[in-house]
């Protein structure tokens, strides 16, 4: 049976959509800008569970998932719309207002306006559609497609912990404040879209490829070694694992989670050697290296032990 | 309990959301032209069921909901994203490939391009979130807030075949090429965005305001009114009822069918009494004048009798 992405390359290849393979698709706009738009669907019981999260943390995470999609392309986001399908046993409550008000505060942040969206019914589930649209200087939005071997690999923040935090809410842990992996929780639940991380990045220019980490820095690493034609090498050192995993799941099934799991919603970028990307600038650091070998990736574990890195997260 | 346009004009006024409420949103893109961006979502169940369908018709009629939105605003569409949230039963299947098909052959004749998505697995039912976008002259966009008292009301094509379509679907018939009422059936499942005549009312200009019909002439008529702060008046001798709805329900319900039920997607209009509007022009034909009887709707049936206009589909 065909996988999600083999599907997706099918329509693509089939009908010719050259726009098709980033975060964001590229609409040019006016001579200073283009528009980059993006559309992320959240399904009960299978992006989200109700008991798990609260309807002002999915809120925030619906925006969030797409906003990370505008900071991947390196855009500053602007609009926003949200198709909900709601089941009648939600619609009673008063879920929504506290979904949107969780919405509306991370939107507010980042000046994102909500200017429409789509109501209906669901027999059963709750599935949101979120849609985000922005601007990037015309020409300079980040692709996954532009490295070149040599180019180094950074990635920002930390990894690991929102599939840490996924482990705990599946064992039966629940956000309360007092939790004392409250920390991972909440980036499973509420991740931080790191568009002041992609200001930084424009300024600084020469990103030759960047992808958020939504399937796992394994399967995002390698979208992006497919479409720049070029392998890579990063280092089991130089990796920032999230140290909270580390405590709680010991490094092996650390490094795992790091490697496999999605939803981190950091930023995975290139960028030539000579680029000053600095953990201070754009609290990034670097984990390896573009190489010529097409579609090799490979994890060095220790001196003269490397294996090849496996895939990440499909829905099919 | 409130309803769903209740519950959308509570979060347009809380939070103070300008851009709400017109069938697009409309975006300012260069000197030129603005953009036009619209989402709507159909559910499995709720929205059209798939033993009344075909994988190649529901990928037509995603598309077909939003390029009508794009028609209603004045605006010529350009590009298109689809999230899909899919059982797995589905999955398995060439549905999918058929599904794009569809979209795909009404997507070419307009020009539009697939320029991104999203997939997600559904635990049960198929979601489909439709979301396009398309220009319209700077400033010109046809919005629901414009018309004044004395302006001319007009509907192109014919009124309830959509609804007509829909009853003969739940009282067991299906779209077989030798089916009697083939095209009405065709006018649920395969709708025909009006994307020609809103060019040509473009040309003519001096649309006041405009909207298409997907919950009913008198609930989509209902909008016009709230948000330009008028009344209207039409004429039941004036309406192009569907003439095949006639014939197969006789003229009571077919009037019921053509003044609540949605689906139709043709475009409701208005104008100065003065601009030319012909149906050789515009495929439309005047059906009443706008009043200052501010939220007062009402339909002539005789001379001399009149009665308030029912209200149209709400999911909620």
């Amino acid at each position: 049976m065909r996988g999600e992405f083999e599907f997706i390359n099918q329509i693509k290849a089939g009908y010719s959509l050259g726009k098709i393979g980033d975060d964001c698709a590229v609409i040019p706009q006016n001579a200073e800008y283009d528009q980059v738009v993006t559309v992320d669907m959240l399904v009960e019981d299978v992006d989200f569970r109700l008991e798990w999260t609260t309807a002002e943390l999915l809120g925030h995470k619906s925006l969030a998932v797409s906003l990370s999609d505008i900071a991947a392309m390196g855009g500053e986001p602007k609009w926003a719309m949200l198709s909900l399908a709601i089941p009648e046993k939600i619609w009673k409550t008063d879920f929504l207002d506290e979904f949107y008000a969780g919405w509306h505060r991370l939107a507010a942040e980042f000046g994102v306006e909500l200017i429409g969206g789509d109501v209906s019914r669901s027999p059963d589930k709750l599935v949101v559609d979120s849609i985000a649209g922005g601007d990037v200087p015309r020409g300079k939005a980040f692709l996954r497609s532009g490295t070149r071997p040599g180019d180094a690999i950074y990635v920002t923040g930390t990894l690991g912990a929102a599939a840490g935090g996924l482990r705990l809410l599946e064992s039966g842990e629940r956000p309360d404040s007092g939790h004392p992996h409250f920390d991972l929780l909440m980036r499973q639940l509420a991740p931080r879209p790191r568009i002041e991380i992609a200001r930084r990045l424009r300024e600084i220019g020469d990103i030759t490829s960047a992808i958020d980490i939504s399937d796992g820095l394994a399967a995002d690493l390698g979208h992006i070694c497919e479409q720049s034609g070029v392998g890579a090498r990063v280092y089991r050192e130089m990796l920032p694992i999230e140290p909270a995993l580390v405590d709680h799941f010991g490094p092996e099934e650390a490094l795992e989670l790091a490697l496999g799991s999605g939803e981190d919603f950091e930023l995975l970028f290139t960028a030539n050697v000579k680029t000053p990307i600095t953990q201070d600038i754009a609290d990034a650091v670097l984990i390896g290296e573009v190489t010529s070998a097409h579609g090799d990736m490979v994890i060095v574990l220790h001196a003269g032990e490397k294996k090849y890195l496996p895939r990440g997260f499909q829905h099919f």
